[in-house]
């Protein structure tokens, strides 16, 4: 249902290379687009990671990640802005439309999770101009509840649906990863109602036994347990016609060669999620 | 909100105590009802548990646990239902009206969540007789998403919910327990729409770091990240009176001496939920 055209390489999937070294492996995969994060471009410079994107034929397909909202005090939450205001600059000079959003947990001391999703909704609201003039949509991503306490107090696609519907359809949006929300009975019905406000789609594999690092419990599509067909399937009915990014966080997957890794993305995403390489989709 | 009257200790938290140990330390704290697991249960002897508990001047809130119908194969599914039948029995022989149910993961080797949620609605209707003929409510427990591929696929209170109206009032409702649905930004309106279904509600708070195996991240009421006087206020609104469950899965709790945590538990309790023992909840 989504060809291998629409494949981008989220580059924590392949934690220790460079920008420029991820920006060649996906050339000579001929995967045509790159998932980048802000502090590997920053070691590469700005500049030099969107020559390298540029020079190997791709487009960025989203930058990761602002957000981490709920700081402490006007201080706190003053450097949260101005980082995220220096996020979206970033991501309009890499050339994506996309900045995707980790919200942050609960204030530090803090077990009002109303008060949390308040912060973050000033936050958004307060970079929604930022975001429009620049022409770079904040993607609100809902993390697995297991997250809540301290990276993201927005648990579901629903909630970061309820977010985004509150601010300019052309300033916010939502993120869909099939790792966070798989778990969830009304994700067929939030994606839909999420519809055009999608900005990226990711997708990563949930695998037990989960390892010590719950971040890290993350496998290859089809090594664990998430029937990609429904949840691809339902992001398409939307219309959804971007980048799908593969991001995987894994201890063996990023000490394996970087090209068999990418060989096995493309494998992978072609079975999974129905593209030209693969058996077709059930 | 909730005084200490209605304070029960489920003997997961002092694991490693037989029911009559644990009934007697719930005699020398003046907590007034136990929480029975099946497997401790068994080892006394179903006559002796009842008998220890009687002798102890407490009452046994809930029965630990039903459930884990996604077994493959009739042979798999005719087992869960003869042991779910045998649960029910116990749970009156015990002298409670709650079974709770932990009600299965993914079923061996499938990915179909759509699956799973029908084989558990399927079971469950079928013990439907049994529980209205013995006055045994099935609880069903909406579990951490973070245990949807292994242990439960129901993820989410409002999941719990809908399914428990398909069945009759008296035989099907659910169990709210804190560690579970905490994160869920729709939790006190799902409180609200369970109403009388409520069979059950457990308490424990969410503490990090998460250890190495997830299932034991709990601990006493106040060392994390929950606000329970939200959740207690949704449930106490709904009518419900019932017992209160203190559920602490902690392999430090364990360790601790037995009659050190009875105190805690009771001193947290009033702390928390506003008995007459502790400040007044906020």
């Amino acid at each position: 249902m989504i060809g291998l055209d629409r494949l981008s390489l989220n580059q924590a999937t392949v934690k220790h290379l460079s920008v420029p070294e991820v920006a060649a492996l996906c050339g000579r995969h001929e995967i045509p687009a790159i998932g980048l994060w802000r502090d590997r471009v920053a070691e590469t410079g700005l500049a030099g990671a969107a020559a390298a994107v540029r020079a190997a034929g791709l487009h960025v397909s989203s930058l990761c990640r602002g957000g981490f909202f709920t700081q402490a005090g006007p201080e706190g939450l003053a450097a949260a802005r101005a980082d995220n205001r220096a996020a979206l600059e970033e991501a309009a000079e890499l050339g994506t439309g996309t900045l995707v959003l980790v919200s942050g947990g609960l204030p530090p001391g803090q077990r009002d999770l109303g008060l949390a999703r308040r912060m973050i909704a000033d936050a958004i609201g307060s970079l929604v101009p930022e975001a429009q003039r620049l022409g770079v949509r904040l993607g609100i991503e809902a993390l697995h509840p297991v997250f809540c306490a301290d990276r993201c107090v927005i648990s579901s696609l629903g909630e970061a649906v309820d977010l985004a519907l509150l601010f300019p359809a052309d300033a916010v949006g939502v993120v869909v990863d099939t790792y966070h929300v798989w778990w969830d009975a009304r994700l067929a019905d939030e994606i839909a109602r999420a519809g055009r406000r999608i900005v990226s789609f990711q997708v990563c594999d949930w695998v037990l036994p989960l390892p010590r690092d719950t971040l890290l419990g993350r496998g290859h599509l089809g090594d664990g347990c998430i029937d990609f067909g429904p949840v691809t399937a339902a992001v398409t009915a939307t219309g959804y016609d971007g980048d799908v990014e593969v991001e995987i966080f894994n201890e063996e997957v990023w000490d394996a060669p970087p090209d068999q890794t990418a060989a096995t993305v493309r494998e992978r995403f072609a079975a999974e999620l129905g593209g030209p390489l693969g058996p077709t989709s059930g």
